[in-house]
């Protein structure tokens, strides 16, 4: 007979595993379905093991200049691109661990397996190839469910012509475990994942290339954030093409060449290899969504904002309900899913109020309304600036370069934005995210004293500078 | 005639300058008096200098451990001792211009010289031979102003038997600028100050020993995060004696030995150079306050929270006004000082909002109650603690120790203390610092969604683990 489970998770991701322990702490006999790996693509083949290798990369790249903090090299430094690796593969195996061992400490069984959802209240397993099942771990079988969650995530987009063939053309899978360090390499996408790895690998010393359909890089950024970043990667030595399109992309021996059309005209770059950096796609197919009538728009899974698909017992988090598609995004939005099934008293996300990192040098940091967006929804607004070159710990750091902007609604002074380019930001810009959550103006956000000295004291700057009132500029 | 002003700030440390240039803002004709530097010791021997030095510890620290990234060394790593002075004295003098340039700005006039107050409504101030004047400012001669702000600051305490001789036993001053790096050193104070300094010095190579007088070291820092930071420190190599007197140093050729008693037992210890960081001192003295008749308790001047002192006319802000001896909390008390000269509607600021970061490897911060201090005051609290072992992005940057304590009141959920220990934790008592002045309980924090992968992640959990709720533990 099938086990029979209050919550069934499928995929465990993130936003998988988070809300199967979420839904076991309220009570619920929760289980959570993988096909491959605990942590998903984030704790296995994104943020996490991308992370691992940036800091290798920053590493690298203070080593490289002992001379700007007083110290001396005789001697030479080098990237050993498999210990890199290693590292970084160690650190994702570590944390895809951890997931498991929370997953036990709270109850919550692993199913291994493909899962479809053959009708409300049942999900059927299939053997998986993909990898071995954790110790413990369920198997292929039918298991019924009051509540079945949805949180497969997504996958790198492919573009025709462009197909990822793992050897010269990468995704992310591959630009994580390159065998040697590319000496070039040709970045398609400028979004998080691609300005990432473009950041990685010119750090690590290779001619980095990155083409962009939008005229800005970081599209989702605000443009004076984007314009700050651009310049300083150029500065680094990488080649940006915006407005661009890649046409053709002709396979060598052990490089390729995209033909680039910009501006009208066409051009050709020579690169190792080439990494499609343009987006994903939700995993919404081959779980028989379509057959139980869920509403899918534009590959994404429609829900109310709670989790609640149209067919009920069947909810989607995370990627699969659509942008952001952020880890922590997910989470939250999976916790409020099972609160919601619960019956406490919940609120859909304010996706207004859900931060994004991209952790490039420099690192960059944003949430709510960028300039444009808020001038788009016909807002007056008030905006603040404060630049690196007026902090102390900035230039004690030998970090002088970079820029918060703060955007504030000037009728009722309500913090609406807040982007950031420089050191360090990705961890700062959760006082702004607090403070928007608790619907903050500038007056209250004037009043809090910020720690001397350190960079998060230019957050404080660049709220006054929206009034007029900053000191240090 | 006396050149006359609305307000004459007496010291240009960050609480004097700030104070200025917002007066100024406010429309006041201002002037700043200082007798040695603009910026003061925070600038020129405090928090500025000291940070550059720390950043020089940092990288060399990275560079010692190469294998750790993946990179490797051919060659040797070494500390070019002046360079990493200079480097420090550079940091400090482009700040300490930056003040000038500032203040020139908002059209703050420089006063040159040591000042007194003879009378409410007038400095007097006379040539000093300690430093050169900047160009522009102003010189000796009698000024009037309707209001005048004390803000001088302090220095350090000099314990009888153990006074500074610049050569052997030595203050923040000459620590900051060694000719050479002692090969062992012997910390007395395990205040921020001496702290830092131990840190320093221990990651350049020194033989490190602090000396503590009470039982626990970092004595105003939460008794569970000073424990966690001597356990790394000690396992960083550095001897710690809490509970501990030094009762004579007796000085040698080029090292001192110090007679140090602890739970009745006598021992000596011989190290290159002693600091001595047993607190500060404030300066009240030679500016006529007693004369005035102005109130001052053990050393520190008396104000009712808005700056004002008993004397009509005469104001007292930062550290001459009482600890928290930090930077920033005397540009908040500058600002609220002039603000209500202004007759804006001020409040006196909440000291319990003030937070405190401590610079060494590993970093410390703190905002509010510690528990002892909660418990002291018959609070009913909720403690949360986050480790960093259980947070992907510090196991990404290979920092995986530390610990994000919580603490709110268990009657109303309001957050009263946040304690921190590990990788740039002072970059991120800000979002708590914000959260304590919007009065913010667990429930609003709980809902705010920390971008992920960050160590901001932790101060997320630390909340849910004081309501049980944590994910990742």
């Amino acid at each position: 007979m099938a086990e029979s489970y209050d919550i069934i998770v499928i995929g465990a991701g993130p936003g998988g595993y988070v809300t199967a322990i979420r839904a076991a702490q309220l009570g619920f006999k929760t289980a959570v379905v993988d096909r491959e790996h605990l942590g998903g693509i984030c704790l296995n083949w994104g943020c996490i093991p991308t992370k691992a290798l940036l800091r290798s990369a920053e590493i690298y790249h203070y080593m490289q200049h002992p001379g700007d903090y007083g110290l001396k090299l005789e001697g030479k430094v080098s990237v050993d691109a498999a210990a890199v690796v290693k590292r970084s593969r160690g650190v994702s195996k570590q944390l895809a661990g951890g997931v498991g061992f929370l997953l036990k400490k709270n109850k919550v069984d692993v199913i291994w397996g493909e899962a479809s959802i053959p009708k409300a209240g049942q999900v059927e397993v299939k053997e998986t190839k993909r990898a071995e099942a954790p110790k413990g771990a369920r198997g292929a079988g039918t298991y019924s469910a009051k509540h079945i969650v949805v949180a497969t995530g997504a996958r790198p987009r492919v573009l025709p012509g462009i197909e990822p063939d793992k050897k010269l053309i990468w995704t992310y899978y591959e630009a994580m475990v390159p065998e040697a360090m590319p000496k070039s390499l040709l970045v398609m996408g400028s979004g998080a994942i691609g300005i990432e790895f473009a950041s990685f690998y010119r750090t690590m010393g290779a001619e980095v290339t990155v083409v962009e359909l939008l005229p800005q890089i970081l599209p989702v950024e605000d443009a004076e954030i984007a314009a700050h970043a651009r310049k300083r990667f150029e500065k680094q030595g990488m080649k940006i093409i915006t407005g661009a399109k890649v046409t053709k992309v002709a396979k060598g021996a052990d490089s390729v060449t995209a033909t680039i059309e910009a501006d009208g005209k066409t051009q050709e770059i020579t690169a190792d290899r080439l990494i499609s950096a343009v987006g994903v796609v939700c995993n919404t197919e081959h779980l028989g969504l379509e057959k139980l009538g869920v509403k899918i728009e534009r590959g994404v899974v429609v829900t109310d904002g709670l989790g609640r698909t149209n067919v009920p017992g069947i909810y989607a988090i995370g990627d699969v309900a659509g942008p952001p598609m952020l880890a922590h995004k997910a989470e939250h939005e999976g916790v409020i899913c099972v609160e919601t099934i619960k019956g406490l008293h919940t609120h859909p996300m304010d996706k207004a109020m859900i931060p994004g990192c991209t952790y490039c040098q420099p690192q960059i940091a944003s949430v709510g309304l960028t300039e444009a967006k808020a001038k788009e929804q016909g807002r007056e607004v008030k905006i603040g600036r404060f630049p690196f070159t007026g902090n102390g710990k900035a230039i004690a750091l030998g970090e002088p370069e970079g820029l918060v902007k703060t955007i504030f609604d000037a009728k009722t002074g309500q913090l609406i934005g807040a982007h950031m380019v420089g050191a360090e930001v990705t961890e700062l810009i959760q006082g702004y995210v607090v403070a928007m959550n608790l619907e903050t103006t500038e007056e209250e956000l004037i009043h809090a004293v910020f720690p001397h000295p350190t960079l998060s004291e230019m957050m404080h700057e660049s709220v006054m500078d929206a009034y007029g009132r900053a000191i240090h500029i």
